[in-house]
């Protein structure tokens, strides 16, 4: 079982990532339930602007999106900026989304049997919209989304440090990193053994 | 199995609602995959401003948390207004909200294994925010949330008419309604079948 | 000059409100000025539910819309629940938009040449969606939104202290309670002196 | 007087925008006013990830900055994608908020005394979030929100025809798009003559 994390960083891989470091804190849990997870750094792709899965020469979203179909598990990783998740998470939705009129064999959309979930870190506020939005995207494309796959973490109001520097004990983080791993597993392998029915859920 | 839609219109009993309008024209397809369906006007209970399950004397919402703890799918609908959901689906998911530390026999939340989704109805514009919302607070304390299980008309920008006299015939939301019922009953059915293991995810 | 502070907390006038709180450290900052504050805790009258200016028998919005109308400044308080503000700022918005349709003597919304600033404060996450919220519908029905009247304070992500017992001291909340007492006051002061002219923002 | 209009469209200069299709139609009422209105296509500009003024070697924001300094109004347009706001719109919310350290002559944020405003087109739902986004964004680093300048059009729920197409003869679009520029220009003004004073809003 795959978990694909796509962190949505503003910055490139020479610099550290608070974000990324939630995400490997996370991953040890799905180590040990089995899951392969791989992390891509979305902004060291030259991912091109637009609403297709293809936007032609030189966009290599192309290469993430098939990681993003080899994966029965995909997760957002968001920093927040002014209250939002990242333009580059933003850029993601649109990218998947413009993968959302593909169908499976069943003729559903190919996203349908895969787990979705996000991960959040700011040094203060906005970590349940960025949630609310990215969950909603997912789900409105074809992700399940199963009960607590939202692991964020925020300082209290104002300018202060990052996850990396000051998160990593927050107990409560800690349980929602735990139980979002359990429930994306525990909701790809049920779907993997039972997928969706093709009822009522086919594309036109 | 028992569906239970919460209609969170400002209009009481007496009034048309549209939103009640959008759940009865999706009500047909859960008939016929034999689940049952009770709509509920929240606006005709009492319903306590607060954050506990019971907020005692005069209090009504005990009398809906009963329907709720004895349904396998929940769906809030809500109409918009300055395209935001409104303040009777705010204070539902307010007392929902309140009953989140309450526990099932294996330690989860109590809404775990059950299936949320949401209807929503305005004359423009604020759907897809309302969605996010919704299903975010639904999927936080323990809902799961299927695929396309959100279900919504608007209309064009500016003032204009409202579902029940401009949106029945839609193909969009019509579409959407039939999978919406679906994916609704394929999850409650796969969660009753094959619970969600009690491993990550019980309450402390 | 008055300012009004409609405090949108769920909590009844024998508890104390964190929201309340933050409004009491903020005017000071109005009293050197020489503006009269008042504040309404608005789950203390019976608001009916509804879009109008006066939903009729047993509706005390009126005493509060009158508030309203005599005060130049007008600041939405809220507490945050599972992010979001709270039902009862969702119900005061809903009436504040009701009244929307009614003109001051030039013709103009009889919200122009009022100002409105938000106050948020919450044990963890969700300020800033809440004040986007907010000022966004002041501002949609004819408030002026000066710069920085967004006042909040929320903890570090989890369960935890509130504004009272953690957040008085935060430098951050201070400066921006301090900065938004200020703008309220200049712009409610230049529009007072040089009202919004009559031209393109009539209505109809 | 300058309007700064950034166009956030997802697609090059050489492809059709509706937003600035609308943007366009707003313009004849600023030049009626003798305002001088300026469009830029952001993607046309190679804009850097980041939250800095200025990122380096081959960043074309500060192209753009310049212009954003130079202008007395400054308007964001976006498309609308799943219901939000466009990966591009959300990079210049985050390019802008890199320059809201810088102070002005006063002390200032050099966004003091600038207007801000709104554009928002798509086929259907999700503009007033947007627009509470993008507003919210803005005044929180400087702007002054006038009442009533966010200008959209969208169409009804699902696919459908887009703003250039199917919404120039909306009634309820046009009125917002001539008192917006209306209240624009009238705050503009009367932030030239009278500029906000530099109490209690300086930066430390």
């Amino acid at each position: 079982m795959k978990a694909l994390f796509l962190n949505c960083t503003l910055k490139g891989d020479e610099t550290r990532s608070h974000t990324e470091g939630l995400i490997r804190d996370m991953i040890p849990h799905l180590d040990r339930l089995g899951v392969d997870s791989e992390i891509v750094r979305v902004v060291d792709y030259k991912v091109a602007f637009g609403v297709t899965e293809d936007e032609g020469a030189g966009d290599e979203w192309p290469v993430i999106f098939e990681k993003v179909k080899a994966a029965e598990i995909v997760v957002i990783g968001t920093p927040l900026w002014l209250g939002e998740k990242s333009s580059v998470a933003t850029q993601v939705i649109e990218r998947l989304y413009g993968g959302s009129g593909l169908k499976n064999e069943k003729g559903q959309a190919i996203y349908y049997n895969k787990v979705g979930g996000v991960v959040v870190t700011g040094n203060e506020d906005g970590a349940k919209h960025a949630c609310a939005s990215i969950l909603y995207g997912l789900s409105h494309i074809g992700f399940t989304v199963p009960p607590n796959v939202d692991t964020y973490w925020v300082g209290e109001a104002g300018p202060g440090a990052s996850y990396l520097d000051a998160g990593r004990d927050n107990a409560f983080t800690k349980s929602h990193a735990k139980t979002m791993a359990y429930n994306l597993y525990h909701f790809a392998k049920m779907l993997k053994k039972t997928p969706i029915p093709a009822e009522g859920n086919t594309m036109r």
